[in-house]
């Protein structure tokens, strides 16, 4: 099996055989096939795409290409759940102690975040102590007595998707659906859940900007997952505006509490509470409207927000900061961006809120960067809103005073207004399920 | 100008402007852009093109990577011409003749040959003595005193085409029409003649199989030569069937001598004197049906002959070994394909004569390798001729005794024959010209 004739299969828009993609895969890695090959097939595939099949098997030759998370130690129905990403995205620090507060059993592994802020790790970070590389042991310890945890990703998962992923990011082969969905299924179907609930993020702040798209994406992954013999749904919610008002790693973690003790932005609670419903179905719990149910008891009852503080007093972090957010990293600079005019908010650009973010120090463009726990953006508006001139629409914040500079020019038109509120879409546009997608797109905000 | 923005732009289709193309192969040459940006750029080219003004600017950069010959030393209208390649193609050998006995000025620069038999320079080895690497002066001084000379490459003729080709040799982006067009335009412009003859052989025995891509390529290197200032003209030629009856290196030359004396196949002396006409008449000699009789005039005259001769001489050939083909290097084993029933030879398939003269040696499949002058295959039969069981279609020439197996067995079907001659297609399909394409598809071989 020549390199040079799998690159020609493909470029003329042939499918591979599961021996093609396997030597593919596994030559690649060991290195006997250089990167020129690899860019020259990975852009035949951004042109021509890959079949459902070839996803699947190009999909398990990644995950196959390290290790396994075996996860049979604990017992119990495990859901794992991945978001593709946004802006102000911190539903995993709600959704999961709901979920377990249910029941659920959800050994979370995450990686760390390149762009606008942190991820899910970096966050969770901010509280003081709070610890994220377990031992498997202590990891598996700590699922089994409070139903949650999430640490770093101890084990090599999937490597030759980490190797495949660096060479698209500099050959402009990353905007492929079939490219985007292996390499995210490959890592979550080695963390060795036994479903898998993905969050599809659509919009502005969003890698897929539109529907269409993201439900391509969507029914992509979902495939792959079912085809690999785990239950998959994946729900598409809206990212063209960020999600709550907080936007950074310090104040992201306050605001999911917010949302845990029964306040928070109505948005973030919404998407928070579909989405923990849904892993709710994918465990066997009941049905949607039951389970939906089950989900709201665990925020009004106060069981999930008890089950976040167990697993911040597992992990070594100060429950004390979680109840007070003034125990949390806080900026030393701030400053308030203001209305230069009359109306109702139309829009916020979700991805200029994230760049800005970054600007701010929040996020990190490279492996390795360090992030500014406390900075970040906090919306003092939303879409729909009425301002008047000089009103507050945002805070800065930062611990170095010579980013805001490059944040405020960012921003400069990140908010749009007009004379009517406009009517948003719904949060949740779609449920992509192997048998079905429904989608709510007429329904309204 | 970043390489991955340049990646981008082509990818989506967009057309690269004079200063990207020029940073991109300056980038690449240099060593900044690496191999594994370029292939992605390549095969995005495979897929989406290159307009005329992309094209004509990529060659030129190629161009400006290197030396570009200056001829202005020599005085007249220096002519080059150049064959896209094809089995038993040794038209050069009688053009060139023909063209400068006519008082035509062909200083003629030629790389070796990968494929089934040697180059032009490969074959001229054939003959006892001949040099093909003559320093720039000596080029000079023969083609000033006889019309013509034919050398190897001296100056580092367009090395960013050569080091592009080595990646899309192992990335499966060879055949791209504008790819395929720069790459030859871009060493051809370096060569520095005033005008250009180009032969884009077209068939089973050609790189082009099809007309219409063939016409396409023409067309694209006709442009290319056109807007950079050279009269450029091609000519389509059919490789369906070998050229003449000789597929080798010492037995082309004996073959090509042979029509310069006034015998030999007549399909090989119709396309000769075809494209010496048409260099005659980019050289200004006038209307194409003066310059077909003075081409004529020069083979039957013997003039062509002469002047091939003392080109021989002039590179220090062994003249009687021109004139006494038993001098040339001859095979120590011979053997012969004979016809398995009766019929009309209806077929040829000029790739597999080309692919079994390789197999009994006389080809190279990597540089530097060497080559077997003697060896090759001799037809007996061309398609038209009736044979009948167990009559010579051909003579399998090697000095390899070994080698003759795996040549037979590419042979197997190479010949197909019927019970009626079945009408072939004109040998000079089309002329192509800035202004016009004729064809001549239509007027029976």
């Amino acid at each position: 099996m020549r390199m040079f004739d799998l690159i020609t299969k493909k470029k003329r828009g042939g499918e591979l055989t599961v021996e093609e993609i396997g030597s593919l895969v596994r030559g690649f890695v060991k290195g006997d096939i250089p990167d020129e090959q690899m860019s020259a097939f990975l852009m035949a595939v951004w042109f021509q795409g890959m079949t459902e099949r070839e996803t699947g098997n190009f999909t398990l030759a990644m995950r196959d290409s390290g290790d396994c998370v075996d996860l049979s130690a604990i017992s119990g129905f495990k859901v794992d759940k991945h978001s593709t990403g946004g802006v102000g995205d911190k539903t995993t620090l709600i959704v999961l102690p709901v979920f377990a507060a249910c029941g659920g059993v959800a050994p979370k592994m995450s990686g760390r975040g390149l762009g606008h802020t942190g991820g899910t790790i970096d966050k969770l970070e901010a509280i003081p102590g709070f610890r994220t590389t377990l031992s498997e042991t202590e990891f598996f310890e700590i699922v089994k007595r409070e139903g949650l945890a999430i640490t770093g990703q101890s084990a090599e998962l999937a490597p030759a998707d980490k190797k495949i992923y660096a060479l698209r990011d500099v050959t402009a082969t990353v905007d492929s659906i079939p490219l985007i969905a292996s390499s995210i299924m490959s890592k979550k179907l080695a963390a060795g859940a036994d479903a898998i609930l993905l969050d599809v993020t659509v919009g502005s702040g969003a890698f897929m900007k539109e529907v269409p798209d993201a439900l391509r994406l969507a029914e992509t992954m979902v495939a792959i997952g079912e085809a690999a013999g785990k239950h998959t749904v994946a729900l598409l919610t809206d990212m063209d505006a960020p999600l709550g008002l907080a936007v950074g790693n310090a104040i992201e973690v306050a605001e999911a509490v917010q949302v845990l003790i029964g306040s928070g932005p109505e948005d973030l609670k919404t998407v928070s509470l579909a989405l923990a419903a849904n892993m709710l179905v994918l465990s066997g719990q009941g049905e949607y409207e039951v389970c939906a149910e089950k989900a709201a008891n665990a925020l009004s009852t106060g069981l999930a927000f008890d089950a976040f503080c167990r697993m911040v007093a597992a992990q070594g972090g100060d429950v004390s900061a979680v109840k007070d957010a003034c125990k949390l990293p806080q900026a030393a600079y701030k400053e308030t961006v203001r209305a230069t005019g009359d109306g109702y908010i139309t829009h916020i650009d979700a991805e200029k809120i994230g760049l800005a973010a970054m600007a701010l120090g929040a996020g990190r463009e490279k492996q390795g960067e360090s992030i500014d726990m406390a900075a970040g953006i906090y919306l003092k508006k939303k879409p729909g809103d009425f301002v008047r001139e000089g009103e507050e629409l945002a805070f800065l914040l930062t611990n170095e005073q010579e980013r805001f500079a490059m944040a405020r020019f960012i921003l400069a038109d990140a908010f749009r207004a007009g004379e009517k509120p406009t009517e948003g879409r719904p949060l949740v546009l779609a449920r992509v399920t192997r048998e079905r997608i429904e989608t709510y797109l007429s329904t309204g905000r």
